[in-house]
């Protein structure tokens, strides 16, 4: 399973039993009352397996599609692609996986470039089934590539959102394929539900696992098991004003695209007006390791101390790859890293900052992955919502809901209405 | 010349004239003095184009180079790879840029096999001469590509470093082409010098504009033509413990790469112990819109009033697309976008956002590029780097070194020398 560090008990000395005790009955609650769909999804997205099995039975042109090509933005993408980024290298996937999840001219310009009408399965997603980005991108592909409504058209492309959406009764006006996500699961936890399970099982990923590990890590975190994420949670609420930023340090590239969903989870969950009428939040930020160490490491050791950091490594890169044991003349000051694994060495960094950062002062701890693989993936999502959800309840805010966004969207649409 | 604009005259009031006189006299005496280099860079870095000619004269083998590999990081890398993310849609490239900028074996592997000996130039960038991860790639490289010392090898290597380094010495040993960046400019600060001109003049960008862009804002400046850059670094000083963040929200994916690029000079630039012996130094954020608006605007909007958001938009991205005509039933709701310009609709939603910012009483500005060219990009590069100055001067901490990095490169070499 995961494995779970802190240095200088900052987190497990900062435990207030009271106050954690609350919140795990806030938790449990909103799973058991069935309000907050996530905690299901580990059991309930299996069923979604058999039917993409039976829909690829039915479907023989599937055979000749190479790319999968999501359109969504913010929780209808960051999830399948922080899976995608963290496990494409390690196996041929069956698919491509192809995103849709900006909105400017060159990107919209350039992903299209990459995409073939005739090796294509576009699944546009968007919880309710309005979002203007992604319609307008669904569009413009519909006409670019010249997808019409006839059949040998209109196979080619899927719809995911929820039951009776303006884009449900789209697709099924024209047939097409659809599929929903739970109405109790919003966007930025719904990468469990068909949202990210359905790419990435035609990706060809192993979802089951991937459930399977989410599954785990829930059970002990409900056995009250994993008493590391209760002192995290509690840290982080009982010191926001103190510490108002969590920065997410992973130590690889493939785990760049996770740190973007925790930010889009973190901050849209808890960036709350709270019971008390208060501005409320803390800010996450992601760095990449050992590169942000030459970039914001710096601040981090001599800036204020108002940062909590948390670590991601990986334990075990399966693929490492050794430094020759080469001399160069005059250079011969780094062969001490000679005939060394780069995976050893960007874990000696990881360590190494964590210890120095902890000499500061700043309070840190480490989540570490024993491999890139499905099943420690889902066990990492599953933790991340779960810890979002314990600091939601501690905060006495919405976790689930996200009003900003809303105005945003509301302030557009006048925009243009003129 | 870039646009500037700020809402609500949160800067402009803040204005504090003895201060701004006292930080624009120290930036003054820094670039009079010769004491830091990046000022001059403008002017002095056109002598490397000539020597590039001279080079390209002398080495017919570049025309079958299709691919110019930069092996760097933090500073070494994040210039080139900024101005190459802004431009690199706008015309075919000469030769394409690829970096080997971070550690993990993964990304290693994954980047060494993108390259083709036979086509590739292979551009090893140290300020020191001895960064560990960037020797070690460097090795590695030698070794998977089999490239020896004989001239048939040794031709496709370059280094840039600083004159009198190990790795300096190591090239001349080895007759390897070599340039040198000015020893009064430290990496983050380099861009316009060696480490950032010679990749990007021999992937084909038009380096004369870039600089001529520069040398234009820098002469605007300090003709103390541009009020703009002092008000902000006055806010962001006085307003430090009020607003200890600034987001910098760039609404194009090209930008992307920009928004690392300020966060290394920030962060490191600005996190510092002061004169007074205070841990200082405001966090640097990057965002990118739209996409991040369904992600971290819900904090912006009803989090902690601790932030500060500067917006950077491209006016015209010139090829611009746009959303057909289309009604798809049911999903009627977001016709109001037909026919608008998909450029036209992220500039609308970064107004539309900012607005909304400004109304929650956060304090926002936003720079506005006329175009993405090498001039606007030059002209935003020396605009950040004089407002970093701006801010080091008034906080009093030597905004040039950076301590906090060398501490983590001598605990890992500790670590293995174990």
């Amino acid at each position: 399973m995961l494995k779970f560090k802190e240095n200088r008990s900052f987190y497990a000395d900062a435990y207030d039993e009271g106050l954690v005790e609350r919140a795990y009955r806030i938790v449990k609650n909103e799973k058991e009352s069935g309000d907050i769909g996530y905690y299901t999804l580990p059991s309930v997205s299996r069923a979604l397996i058999g039917q993409l099995q039976a829909y690829e039975k039915e479907n023989a042109f599937l055979e000749n599609i190479e790319t999968v090509v999501v359109i969504g933005i913010g929780g209808s993408s960051l999830g399948a692609k922080a899976v995608d980024s963290m496990l494409k290298h390690k196996k041929k996937r069956r698919r491509k996986l192809l995103f849709f999840e900006n909105f400017d001219p060159l990107t919209v310009i350039e992903t299209m470039g990459q995409c073939h009408k005739e090796h294509s399965l576009f699944i546009c997603i968007s919880k309710s089934g309005g979002t203007i980005e992604t319609i307008s991108t669904f569009k413009t592909i519909l006409n670019h590539f010249a997808i019409g409504s006839e059949r040998e058209d209109s196979k080619r492309l899927m719809v995911i959102t929820d039951k009776g959406s303006p884009l449900s009764r789209f697709a099924q006006k024209y047939n097409i394929k659809e599929f929903h996500l739970p109405m109790n699961v919003v966007g930025r936890f719904s990468v469990l539900s068909a949202v990210g399970i359905i790419p990435l099982y035609l990706a060809g990923y192993d979802v089951h696992a991937l459930l399977d590990g989410a599954e785990a890590y829930k059970t002990i975190f409900f056995e009250g098991k994993s008493k590391e994420i209760l002192q995290k949670a509690c840290f982080m609420f009982k010191n926001r004003d103190r510490y108002t930023m969590n920065l997410l340090f992973v130590y690889a590239n493939a785990l760049e695209d996770f740190a973007k969903w925790y930010v889009q989870l973190w901050a849209e969950s808890l960036g709350k007006i709270d019971a008390k009428g208060e501005k409320a939040g803390l800010t996450p930020i992601g760095l990449t390791g050992s590169a942000d160490q030459h970039s914001f490491l710096q601040l981090i050791l001599e800036g204020p101390e108002n940062k909590t950091v948390t670590f991601l490594t990986v334990e075990d890169f399966e693929n490492d790859l050794s430094i020759p044991p080469m001399t160069l003349p005059y250079i011969e000051e780094t062969d001490f890293m000679n005939g060394r694994g780069f995976g050893e060495l960007i874990n000696a960094q990881c360590d190494a900052t964590m210890e120095s950062i902890a000499n500061n002062n700043i309070p840190t701890d480490k989540i570490t992955l024993p491999k890139l693989n499905e099943k420690y993936c889902g066990a990492l999502i599953i933790y991340f919502e779960i810890l979002t959800s314990l600091v939601g309840a501690m905060s006495e805010v919405n976790t689930y809901d996200q009003p900003g966004v809303e105005l945003g969207k509301m302030i557009l649409k006048e925009k243009f209405k003129d």
